[in-house]
């Protein structure tokens, strides 16, 4: 279960933080696709840290290797395994710092499941684990763009208390969001938040935020009644990122507070189907896509490593 | 995948509004375990609507029957199969309401799924369907109890503005919840949620809420590290019950405007183990549990059924 | 895992020999199919002991009840629970013979499992277990034969040393088998399998057998590459019926001792699609079907119960 | 489904014939076992075709490389990716060959599933596939040999014709199989296999075989009653192996033809343990080992590749 993602569309990963290589098999991805390394790079590199001043500073050229399942550019219908090389592939000795386990990070939990840590990063729980979400989801995306058109585009719509509340779920595209170093569309919030992240960053902290995420064009259909509603499934991706703390989809907790009479989301004809006047829904009712734009908002905590001072306690024995 | 969740512990379930009954098999049950049908009952009692003048006027004497899987009130290991008879049997007759789905309801995306809806009532997007989930839950709980001692408590901390701030997580239980009405056990919030509700009904309208819920004693080790961490796991069940738009676990979407210094939770010895000084994380690092209070906050849309008229239009052949 | 099979869909099974039923719930069935309880009573009844005085000396007269996924004969696309009814639902009292293991049955391995046995039959693993594939197997069947005129036959096609050899795959019927009492259509020797069984019988002994199962009009494209190759599900779904001991395809063990050069299937053009000349392969090539017949034997050791005093030791405290 | 296989212990595997590499990723690897590339290196040697002349005649130094999941020489409970470089990385130019599929291969069940062929080799379908389960399997015999004892022999037991009766299940070990080039540890079969696979050759024909395979030290309970019996479990993963057309596990087809009264297999203390005196029922009995060793044998067709001419037909657009 640990790694592995999906039914019919699969994705197993794999990798720690200095060993040789993380990647994912992804099975199930339909034959005849073009998809070629560079279509999979360019969401790595969307991906990679260091591009500007503001994120972690390292410069992780990551390049994705195809190692199975397309050939000439053309997908066989087989599985497709991607590996992207760790720069730095020498684990460290085991050392004092794993027995003093790292405040609101993984050591402590990971020395309690596994009665072993990785001997130095952050192992499995290292944010270079996403690099397989990221190669996967582009597969993914290939698909479902070249098959439905579908479009999903995704910004910062927070960092702490600054939000971005201007920005239009039914136009909003990849390239605007990319304009900007924090991905935030809003320039006048993107601006806000970068004063935000150097104001914190000067005080050797960090700071949480949100992200929200579209999906247009999608079907109605898709999603089932049961335990895979389609909110239900997003919502196991989104927090099993790591660092999420929240999810929520169209009117989210803000709905909460409203009365039927106003949330419910009326029908009309929309272009020859069956559309809603609003849609605080978020696409979705009974678990399954109505046709309207999916969309919702996922919540990061601050990073866990600081440059403060903090107490923690040396455990006995590497898992006590 | 649709109506299965779970590996080890996997419940199946079954049974649309107006079909002779709603029920679960549960597989994975451990041997030897006390199971009566009066334990699974007591929770269906708690679920059971028209309890208070509040909720749903209906009064529905959920009966459960143990099928299978359990002999002279201890679990053999097989399959535990649940079955709750429906006391209005009769499918109706494909009737009008069909061809205008109802705004927010999940008429016209099974309409679109399925090409075919039950005839009458919610079909399986019916509320009845929880009855199943809380049957198999009490099962789980059982287990959990037993070999854990595992407390699960979860109430009404919100209904539409009225919030419940003063509940304590750590010693708040199931019976002081079960003692106010609305299932909230700060007395004053209780009462003022009342009111709203009064108020909302009286104008044939409906109100929207939040639940928590906290469950103490879980060891260190519980969750995976990637697509099953256990908030994943967590988000994805609790976002399958109708009419949920949101979770957050732990400090949520509060904690995304907080820095890293005060969100991190600091280790200290705890009565002969690590624990933590706060809980920003809920209980859980790196996708495992660290042996603190698991606490998470759900959000409920009002309910779609509504008194007042509505905006529809009549879908052309039952499937547009 | 246990009693859960499939991916689309997808039976769970649930009951033991003296329990409240046995039954199943089938979900991942297409919506609008025709579909009702005399369709699935057909095939329980040709199934159901005690119809002739080979067999065993049972009536059951097991009728299913359909509890959920079908409204006014048609299929809604949501879970098919089933449900047969025990006539004796009364568990016996723990007794003397559950700490002697009855040789060859499974008494001995569930208490080594489960530290727990039904209190009398043969709990989960008596052959009432099979009501339940039965069942969702009709359910398969309607499927299969309404969407793609499959058509699956199986018949005994040897009883101990007595071999049916003159069965023509490519035309045989279900009515042919089902009019002779030990369903093997090849009169003379199903005349010499009646007095093989009325012989071991007077001895009060058991004897095994082989059924063949051919699968016609399966389109060419079923089954996958790897590990779900369509013989490997085959031999799966067919090694998991109590008492079976092998399943070959196609040529079989036979097909070892032949040459490639005889074995090889050449093509040909068949009724404007490509087909083959002979089917040494069953139908499967790749683990994928090609169009062909697909045929298989399955053998099934002699029945453990018999008449005559065995050999056995009183295990000390039920599961030594 | 199609490539990954099992559910706490899961491999996921990926690779053709001729793209960069064939592989794995191993999931639920329990963490800190002593795993090194050596150790699964061995069992590759073991594979590798090209070690003497009566194979195929190529030599393949496929040298695995661990990607993640072991540290120093130790498993970190997260997934273990293996890798195996391909020597022959080209893919081919799509030529005429694949539009004439080769009898008994899969050119043409793929070409109908997927509507594309690898340009050359037998794609996905080749024998390379193998060497991801081999690697797997190295993994899994670590486990199940430093945590249970367990010890798995296989051999060849009949190649064609000649049959190797003479091995004793009780003590026969690998190194006793390896030591002839036939894995055929009976050496006057051994012997007469050599002779018969020599004359085959000469004819440029291929000849079938069956291997059989014992399992020791399998505790008692592994296995489960229903679908995933441990004799289910087994036929599915032996039949998923290309080229093979039959399982029987303990006395299988030949136990069909035998008495209940002979093939009852009695149950005696053994060492203070509840033992058989015979092992009719191969070491499992209702789907769960009972302590006894486990033995089974997997027939394989003779391969489809010879060097005679053959029977095909011109197939019009690739997948027809």
């Amino acid at each position: 279960m640990s790694s592995t993602y999906g039914t019919l569309f699969k994705i197993s990963t794999f990798g720690e933080s200095h060993c040789p290589g993380v990647g994912a098999v992804v099975d199930g991805v339909p034959p005849r696709l073009h998809i070629t390394p560079e279509l999979i790079q360019a969401q790595l590199d969307r991906r990679r840290p260091g591009q500007n001043k503001l994120g972690t500073q390292r410069n992780e050229a990551d390049q994705v290797q195809i190692l199975s399942g397309i050939e000439n550019g053309i997908s066989l219908g087989t599985p497709i395994a991607l590996l992207v090389a760790n720069k730095d592939q020498r684990p460290g000795d085991y050392s004092e710092m794993r027995n003093i386990p790292r405040p609101s990070h993984a050591d402590f939990t990971y020395n309690m499941k596994y009665g072993i840590n990785a001997s130095s990063g952050g192992g499995r729980a290292s944010a270079r684990e996403t690099i397989a979400r990221v190669a996967s989801g582009a597969v993914a995306e290939i698909f479902l763009h070249s098959k439905y058109n579908v479009e999903i585009v995704a910004w910062v719509s927070s960092v702490g208390e600054v939000d971005a509340p201007g920005v239009n779920i039914h136009n909003i595209s990849r390239s605007e969001v990319d304009a900007h170093e924090v991905r935030c569309p809003d320039a006048a919030s993107a601006a806000r938040m970068v004063e935000q992240i150097e104001h914190v960053k000067s005080d050797k902290d960090s700071i949480g935020g949100v992200i929200t995420c579209v999906c247009r064009n999608l079907p109605a259909g898709w999603g089932e009644p049961a335990f895979n509603r389609l909110e239900a499934a997003l919502a196991q991706a989104m927090l099993s990122i790591p660092a999420t703390k929240g999810f929520e989809i169209g009117s989210g907790f803000a709905g909460t507070r409203q009365r039927g009479s106003v949330h419910n989301d009326p029908f009309v004809q929309k272009d020859g189907r069956l559309g809603t006047v609003t849609n605080n829904s978020g696409g979705v009712q009974g678990g399954i896509s109505n046709g309207e734009t999916v969309y919702f908002r996922v919540g990061f905590k601050p990073t866990a490593t600081i440059g403060h001072e903090q107490q923690s306690v040396k455990a006995r024995s590497g898992c006590e």
